[in-house]
This record gives C-alpha cells, structure tokens and sequence, in this order.
C-alpha cells in the first residue's frame, strides 16, 4: 500500500478558493487576536498544502493525509458536530488509540468550539460510564474495538472502523458534516473570543478516589504546544511517530506543537515494539514521546539499532534511570527528559543540558539529566516549598522555598499560563490544589542549589525506614544500574522494627533471566549487596522479588497501589 | 583583551540566593500569567548563569557578560530608574548604537515598566527634539557618541562612555539603582499585571511628514520574539551577531528572541565588514539581520569567505535580489527572507522553502525566495485586499481580497498580537492604519495562487508608465542580474508621451567599475539591451545613472524620496 494508491473521501476534497481563516467576532480587536492552536493547522494547509500531515499506515485500510485534505476533514467534523446540535461549551467524549479520527477531533473541537474528554481505552465500564455522566457528554465518538466500553449507553454515538473510506460511519459523519457546511467552509465557522474558554477535559488516572477532570483552556494549549515543539526543534523536516496515546492529557499538548511546526504525524494503534523499529529505521521517525518503561521496550527490541536519522526522544511520566539514558545514546536517540502532569498540559520543566556536563561519567551525566530540572518555554516558575501555614489566608503568604541544598525535602508547586483552569465541576478540589497562588503537584522534591528541582516520589510512595524518609525513586535509580535488571520497581513494607523498610518488585532482563531461573533467593543476596555498596543502610531493600510483569496504567506509570495492595496479600 | 581579564563592577555581582522572580500583583491568578518577555532573561540567569550573554569585543574597554551578571545590571538599571522618579507608563529615551547600555534598557524598561523610546542615531538635532517632545521623555540614556544630538535638552541626562567600568558615569547610575534596591531583589519590582500594557515606542523613519510613534505591548514583543526564535531556530547554541541597530523597531523583538534561545548576542559600535567578518570567522556567529544593502556589503567585503559554522541571515526591509541570495548561498549563509514593519514588531512574513523548489533553478528559486510568503508563526492572517467602500462603516465588510492570481494589485494588511497597539497620542493615523479591521502597510502585492504575497512596490513607488503599471522593485530585481551591478534604485520621472518612465540608478561592482570609465553612455545602452530581454518595454528604464552612493535611511533602506528630488532638479 503507497500514498499515492490511498484516494481520500470526495468530501475531503476542499473547494477551490478555499479561504484558510475563521469568522471573527465582530467586536474583535485589529491588535489583540485570542489564542487558537487551530490556526497552526490552517496556516500549515495554506503554507505546506500537499505535505503529509497525518500517517496512518499498519492497518488493513491504511491512510495518508496532506495538511489539505486533513483540514477539510477537521472542518468536515466540526460541522457534522454543529449539525448535531452542540453549542459551544458543551462536551463530547472520543474513546479511541491512536488512529486519524483522534487526531481530527482534538483540531474539530476547537472549531466547533465544544470540549472534548480524551478518554482512556484501558478504562473499565464502570469507569467510563463515571467519565460520561460526570462530564455530561453529549456525543461519543469511538473505534470500533472499544465499543464495549459503552454498551447501552443512551447518550449519541458515532463508530469508527478506522478505514478512512466510504462506508465507515465516520466517513459518513463527515460527509453529512461537508453537506451540512453549504461550503461556507471555514469563514462559517466563528472563532472562540475568548482565549481562556475551556477545550479540553482530561480525566487523571484517579489511583485514590474518583477520577478527577482536568478543564484547560485554548490559550494555556496554545503556549505549552510551541514550547514542546521549541524544546525538542520540531520543524518542517520532522516526523512524529505516535506512541504516547493521544488521549493521555490529549498528548501532551503535541496535537498542536506538530500543527505548529509543519510536521508529519504517524499514528499506531497501539504500542508495538517491531512497528515502533520498522517506523524509525524506515519512516525518518524524528521525534517520540514516552514514559521510561516505554523506552526500556524500545531499547530492548531485537530490532534496536542505529537509525539513519537523529531522534529526540521526549521522556516523561517517570524519571529515566542512568541505564535507560546511556541505551538510548548508545543507538543515535537523543533523551530530552520532561516532567509534567495532567494539570500542567504535559511537560513543564525540562533537565536543560550544561556544558559542564560533557567532562563528567555517563553515570554522573545520567542523574544530572534524570532531574526535573528548570521550569521551560512558556511554563511560569517552578518552586519546591513546604507550608508555614497550612491555613488557606494569604495567596502567597503562606509557601516558604526549601533551601537550595539538594536535600531539604518540599512540594514541587508551580504557577502560570500551563497550570489548567480547574477541575471540572469541582470547586473544592480545585481551591485545594491552588492552595498559597500556586498548584500543588503532589510531588516531593529537593532543591540543588543550580536551582533545578529532582523529585524523591510522589508523597505517598516515600518509605519511612528508621525515622529516616528513603525515596523510592532514588532506590529504584540504584537498583537499576545492577546490569541484569529489566525494571525495577520500590514500595514501602511494614517492619516490626523499622517501622517500614524498601521492597524491590524485579524485572529480568531477558537475556540474563535463565542464569537465575530457580536461583532467585542468591539473585536476591546480589542485589542486596549491590545496594550496600550504593544506598545508606535505611534504603537499602529488605525484600527483592522477581516478577515477570509490573501493573502499569494505560500510559506506562507503574501502579505502586497495586504493589501495596499484593503486599498487603503477603 | 578576553573574557577572564574583564571585571564587571561589584555591583554587577549578583548577591547570594538570588530569587530570579518578579513580585506578583495580589489578585494575581494561579493559571493566566501575564505574558512579559522579560522574562525569558531571567530563565537564562537561573539556567544558564554562567553563559555568555552579552559580548561587546571591539572597543578601547571590551565588556563580557554572562547572563547572571547581566540580569542583576538589567536589575541595577531598573532600581536606578525607579530612584530617578519615574512610575509605570512614563517615557524614557536611549540615543545609542549597538552597546551593552543599549541591550540593557531593553529589558529593563519592562523590569521598571516605563515605555522606551530608541532614537535613531543619524537623526537630525531636530528631528530628536520632536521626538523627545512628542514621547514625554522624562529621562534620556546617551552614549557619548551623540551628544550633539541633545545639546541644552531640559531633560535629565544619563551619559555612558560605553567603559563597563568604574568611573563611567552609566556605571555609576547603574550602581546607585543596586543601592537603592536595598537588595529587594527582583522581588522588589513587581511584574506589570496587564500584558496589554504599552513597552516600546519606536518612531518611523517618517520619509513624509512627521514620525510616528509606533506604541507595541509586552504580550505582542513576547509572541513575536518567541516567532523570531523558532522561525530561525535559535537555540543556546546560537550566537547572534548585532549588525541591525537595536534602536530600530526595537531590534525586531531580537532583544528577546536571543533570551528566549539563551543565545549570546555580540554588540558592534557600528556596521564595519571586515569587523563582521571577523566575527563570522572566529566568534561562531550563527545568526544576525540585515537589511539587503548591508547583506551586499558583507557578501562583496574582501574578507568573505565561506565560516567554519553554519550562519542564518534575516533578510528584510527590501526584497533580497537573486544575485544577492545566490552570492549568500555561495559563502554558506542560509538568507531566511521575511517581511514587516515597524508598525507589526519588524517580521510577520516569511518566505517559506518548499520541497518542489530544490529542481528550479537559482532564478526561478530566487524569485520565489524574494516573495514576502506567508504569515509567520505568531502572526493573524496576512490578506491583500482593495476596499470597495471607502467610508469606514463597518469593522471587516470594506475590504476584498485580490483575486490570487498574481497579477492583480492590493494592499497588504494584517491583524493579530504583532500589529501595534497604536500611534502615540495620534488617534486619527491610529484608526486609518486600523481600518476595516486590518492593519493596512501601505505596501502593494499581488497574491499568488499558492497564499504566498509578493510586494511590488510602496504605494508612492509604482510607475504609471503608458497606463500601466510598473513595480520598481521588480524592475530592480532584473537589472540587478546584469553581473556589473552592485546596486540599484528605480524610481518614475516624468515623461511627455508616456506620463512617466523608469529611470535607473547604478552603483557598479568595484570589480567591473574601471571597466566603464568614461563610458557611461555605454553602460546605459548595454543595461537597456539587458533590460529588453527580461521586461515588458513600459517597464524598461529609458534612463542610466551611475552613481557613487545611493541615499540610505539608517537602517539601510533607500531613500527613494530623495532619488525623486534629485530628478526634480535635472
């Protein structure tokens, strides 16, 4: 299957004349123009028409769209959602991997001027159905393979066969969008006013509790997108391959730092190592973004070698082991480690390489790029502090910096134009998380005294062993440069005389795993004396188990909760 | 002289536990942070401190300062303002060439939130005592170069020698603002809460009338610095030469794209070629923007030869001719040709490369190259328009877009976060510049098929030669392929039987000049031969000048004005 054999929908087709600009309100200012990340596509259709703009090619029905084609589509489904009644401000869901409709309705949306909920295909039913009902969703779209997600739902779905050809209901969406449209095209379709309006609404993984949607607006997608694309030199050479799901807090924000730079996108329906190699050492795959367990698998592959062609790698979700970084190097793919959270649109702090760091050991170098580092672009500042007061009475009054000693431990907090606007339908929890004029990211962090923050864990998965506070993450670090290890994963255990000491949950690596089969109790006594020579007695694992998998979400993040809970069976 | 030699004042050192961040106004929200470019230096100080920033190598007292040492200057000056009396929304003044004092005011302008007026350096006494008078100046910054300039000004005068050393007087002002900070810090000026707010306000060159006092705002200097950054790819590798006077339109926001990229910036007194070409050999310059006479200049400098790095030249103010982009090209510089005024931040078009171009040849490419393209990154819509009503009835309705044919005359126009925010205190140029709801240039462009403008002329400019109408410009870019010529200007002069002709004036190659002693006559009937072959006869010169010099603003444009009053005197 080519491009060239691919023939797009005829109501993909634009019109000739077709004008790339949405209607302005009519009060709107000549010198003051809203924030719109749907302009980066319309000025990627005027500037690069017949460039590739979405690739969707290991399917049976494969599809290619130019920036043209793909922005008449967007228009195409914005319409078809006018048409079915939505007014701007209301919600829609889209349940789907990585496939062309996703792409096309995290651009619609924001012409229709609706907002979307992303949700995530790993969800149960019940989950679903919680997402649904609490976001009030209107219309769902969704791929044919999730379709049991929702059965009996009573709310308007539209299914996707992900063929992109007549026949597939959301051609036909489309289609009755395009006719709908009467060829006013994109000038019918009025531009938000307001940059600070709500778009998108992405449900946290919720790991204690329900879920909670986190509601950002046009301008904050806007200024975090062109930072992703600054940070990593997205540009019109680059090739973007999807192995991040895109309704992952709607991708990081990359939907529209591709748009931005004129990239390629290519879209996977899901995370397939083999595929992952073929693209990037056939398809000039230039950047990725991944959670370090995703990256682990990349490296990993039998297919791993040197592709022709510098990649970037985006790596966030958890911090990268030494390991990790060193493997990456070592086959042309360059790490570019970002922190970030789901109110935060993704990434808001990056480890920003130093000159200094080229005289040090990959070993030094690797925990140098392992922390957090400093706010980025368009982020505003990034503070570790601890709360003099915890009393909610000043805005700012009440947040006291730790000092910069790379030991003292406090709460990452940030504030600015990429912190979302709130939880949806959620005011106490919102006033919570902006507690002292600034959102609290539940992560805890020192200081070094370069002003760039490493965090120790998220707050619960601290292990208080002796009185001494041991990171997990900072153990799991340790523990990962012992050779034979895959991944590694800490949590707390109950000790009758420390009161909790680490417990080591082991992945092998595949090609040292038989030297330890029935031998795991001396493996065990390895890593242990390994760890003396590397780790205070107090973070020192009491407990290693070899395991054959870990829990994971949906995006890569190991379920300490789930570990927790295992141990609690022990 | 280098870098560890030079000192910077103890009061350039910034103190311990320095807090890189501005105070916040009390009702400031969590997630919507005021945009202000100032911002980005503070970044580069607290991830880079110790990288070179600001570079001033050529004088009699070199200066060196990494981005640590120049924010607490930047800071020093804005105490130092704030000791002088000035309060938000006043006006100040800078008459200075490329200097360290120069790049300092930029950013510390918005640090004590006054509006900066920069003085072109090559006006007249009077033309500077209109400004001073116009803006409100309550304090004028001068480098002793142009004292003249304000000779028995009432105005408070603060003088720099251009030393970086004690017993400046600059140094002295910039060491009292550290005294009376009190050591507050950056903390102790807080961050203008309205990113509306006016910052820079540049006078146009004013060829008729009065100058204007172009009035832009801090979110404005921030999304078109943020453009010029990834437009050229800025990076912390980058190294930007000032050859483009930072008092014009406020150095097209570079001040700010350079501190957004961490780039270090080189300052030159004035544009000397063989000291640039100094500096493209040894100083790995990486970037610089010129207009195109001074880009003839450095390609036709004796010195040139191809750099060691990889140098990418902003192009703008006039269209680059093919023979200037192929001698650029030639040497190893990559021109990226954009568009814009005074009045739009400097650039808001580019000429965007496309893949179909690298089978044309240099012509043709150059002719595409030498469009003013599309609107860039940050930028609205860019349309080309006649009004078919001009009464100012309603906001849009008046203007029509050109048929894209590319030969169908109109103005181009814009609107969006880099246009102005107005004419200071002249509410009447204000809404014609704004009418209909775009920002009309004044400049005449056809569009092409493909979106992309190609200016053919200043309105004044156009020839009406036997009815038609002739481009200078385009008449200028076919004489300029006659291998003799090293320049050109075009202009009309009257002619009984056609209303008007084109007549040429030449400067020769130095190469080819000898060559053409004495024999002017024949000069002219060989480029009228030349001319023949590639224009329509209307448009071909019916007279050759060689010239020695062609009249030139200071920022290198050529005063077709003054061309036209010469004629007035044959």
């Amino acid at each position: 299957m080519t491009f060239t054999a691919f023939k797009p929908t005829p109501e993909s087709i634009p019109p000739q004349n077709n004008v790339l600009r949405l209607k302005l309100s009519g009060n709107s200012l000549v010198n003051h123009h809203p924030l719109n990340p749907l302009e980066f596509l319309l000025r990627a259709a005027l500037i690069y028409p017949n460039k590739l703009a979405i690739v969707h090619p290991d399917v049976k029905a494969p599809a290619f769209y130019t920036f043209s084609i793909w922005a008449q589509r967007v228009q195409n489904l914005a319409y078809a959602l006018l048409k079915a009644g939505l007014k701007p401000g209301d919600r829609i869901a889209v349940i789907a991997p990585n496939v062309p409709m996703m792409a096309d309705i995290l651009q619609s949306a924001l012409a229709a001027r609706v907002i979307l909920t992303t949700i995530n295909t790993r969800l149960t039913p019940q989950e679903v159905a919680y997402i649904l009902e609490h976001s009030g969703s209107k219309l769902i779209l969704i791929d044919y393979e999730y379709l049991h997600l929702i059965e009996g739902t009573r709310i308007r779905v539209v299914v996707s066969n992900d063929t992109g050809r007549n026949g597939d209901p959301y051609e036909q969406f489309l289609s009755e969008g395009r006719q709908f449209s009467d060829e006013k095209g994109w000038l019918g379709l009025e531009m938000e006013p307001d940059e600070n309006t709500p778009t998108m609404l992405c449900y946290t993984s919720g790991t204690t509790g329900r879920p909670k949607g986190v509601l950002t607006t046009l301008r904050g997608t806007y200024l975090a997108a062109i930072a992703n694309a600054f940070e990593g030199q997205l540009d019109r050479n680059s090739t973007y391959l999807w192995i991040l799901p895109m309704f992952h807090a709607a991708g990081w924000t990359f939907p529209w730092a591709n748009t931005f730079a004129f990239a390629t996108q290519i879209t996977m329906r899901s995370v397939d190592y083999s595929l992952i190699w073929k693209h990037f050492l056939h398809s000039r795959v230039t950047h990725y973004c991944g959670a370090p367990t995703v990256q682990i698998g990349i490296v990993n592959d039998p297919a791993a070698k040197r592709p022709p062609q510098l990649i970037r790698a985006y790596i966030a979700g958890a911090a990268p082991t030494a390991h990790l970084i060193s493997s990456l190097e070592e086959i042309g793919i360059e790490p570019i480690h970002v922190y970030g959270l789901t109110e935060t649109y993704g990434p808001f702090t990056r480890s920003y390489l130093q000159e200094s760091w080229s005289s040090l050991s990959l070993d030094e170098r690797s925990k140098l790029m392992a922390r957090q580092g400093h706010a980025f672009a368009t982020a505003g500042d990034m503070r570790v502090v601890y709360r003099a007061d915890e009393s909610p009475s000043g805005p700012h009054g009440d947040l006291v910096d730790v000092p910069k000693d790379g030991k003292t431990m406090g709460e990452i907090v940030t504030r600015g134009n990429i912190v979302m606007k709130e939880y949806f339908k959620d005011p106490f929890a919102t006033n919570k998380a902006f507690r002292g004029g600034y959102f609290g990211s539940g992560d805890l962090a020192v200081m070094h005294p370069d002003g760039s923050a490493s965090i120790l864990d998220r707050g619960k998965d601290i292990i208080i062993s002796g009185g001494e506070n041991a990171s997990s993450l900072a153990i799991e670090q340790e523990l990962a440069s012992h050779p034979h290890i895959l991944e590694v994963s800490v949590v707390a255990r109950e000790h009758k005389k420390w009161g909790e000491r680490p417990m080591a949950f082991v992945i092998l690596h595949p090609q040292h795993a038989s030297k330890w089969n029935s031998r795991h109790e001396e493996f065990a006594k390895e890593l242990k004396a390994h760890a003396r020579k590397r780790l205070p007695g107090f973070a020192c694992p009491e407990w290693v188990e070899i395991v054959s998998d870990l829990p994971k979400t949906s995006t890569g993040k190991i379920l300490k909760t789930e570990l927790r809970k295992r141990l609690a069976k022990l």
